[in-house]
């Protein structure tokens, strides 16, 4: 990597902070000349506006949170623990990139505001969808999961239930609603979506 | 009401709104000048500071939200049924006050930042928290609600699963996320929350 390219993922690694923690319209060029220790110079040699620093910054972040939920699940064979294990990631590990989910942040700012942010954080909103998506299709192929199961809307209940709980935890600074929002859904996931020989009815 | 009376309560309402669209940080005293039409004197004869215009904003804002998602639950007399309209009230009740759930947008701008607004956020979470609780706590009283439910994890799963799947149908601007989860809230509370003689068990 030449010394160049090592410069660019610096100023990218350190405005992933950055902007996780403050947000887009909170972060200065000041700001990002502070935390990479660069002249304004420095960092437009390598990008074009702050705009695309940010959304640099946010692919990076989205990745680096992407790894901490998918730890070690590769190896887990059976889709309903698979996805019991990413929800125990996305609860007990954190990313090293700070300031709570990119998804999330920048959801928020960005959906009355940038539309080029909005456009990634959609962008990333719908590969975390199709994951989620794709292990629950795989397990009912397998006969592990429920025919019935819509894996779309099990993908959209994990999704908004994590991220609605991280809101409460960050907010409130202890995990209490991220942890009962684990236990609720381990315990849907076990009574209505694992695949069992006698389905109990809730009707 | 006298005219300065009427002139900060006009710049608190014309505040929420962008605010609530925009954010703290992406709103500056310009933006703040240009939705009231006053000049910057104009405002600092009522507000010391943009965060006093923001944190009255946000009450103002946060009391909007609450009397839409409250709107003729007074009248509904079953505890089990006054959630049920509180979720619903939430899907399909939109504030006055435009850019999302003023909580959502302000937790995610302050959870690393300004610790006055972050204070302001937390305080209209615990008010959501109790009132919720007190429902679900008259209920058990009243032998509506099975006496194993917690009240209190019961208010943060609701608030979890509404705000994160709220996050979720602005980003794509379509309610398929909002109305997921109401359903799914709604099939929990008929299925282990409202009290029934013989209460199916899930173990």
């Amino acid at each position: 990597m030449s010394k160049g390219d090592k410069t660019r993922q610096r100023i990218v690694s350190e405005a992933a902070a950055l902007f996780n923690k403050r947000g887009f319209a909170g972060s200065s060029m000041a700001d990002l000349m502070q935390a990479t220790g660069l002249e304004k110079g420095g960092i437009y040699r390598h990008f074009s506006s702050k705009e695309e620093v940010a959304s640099e910054a946010f692919d990076y972040a989205w990745q680096a949170a992407t790894d901490a939920r998918m730890h070690e699940l590769d190896s887990v064979p059976n889709s309903v623990d698979r996805l019991k294990g990413f929800i125990t990631n996305f609860v007990k590990r954190r990313s090293p990139v700070p300031g709570g989910c990119p998804l999330l942040n920048t959801a928020i700012e960005a959906d009355d505001g940038n539309p080029v942010m909005r456009e990634r954080a959609r962008t990333a909103l719908r590969q975390w969808q199709s994951l989620l998506s794709g292990i629950t299709a795989g397990g009912i192929r397998k006969g592990e999961i429920q025919k019935g199961v819509s894996a779309k809307k099990l993908a959209m209940l994990i999704i908004s239930s994590l991220e609605g709980a991280l809101m409460i935890s960050r907010l409130e600074r202890r995990d209490e609603a991220l942890r009962a929002a684990q236990a609720h859904l381990i315990d849907y996931l076990e009574a209505e979506v694992r695949w069992r020989k006698s389905q109990p009815s809730r009707s």
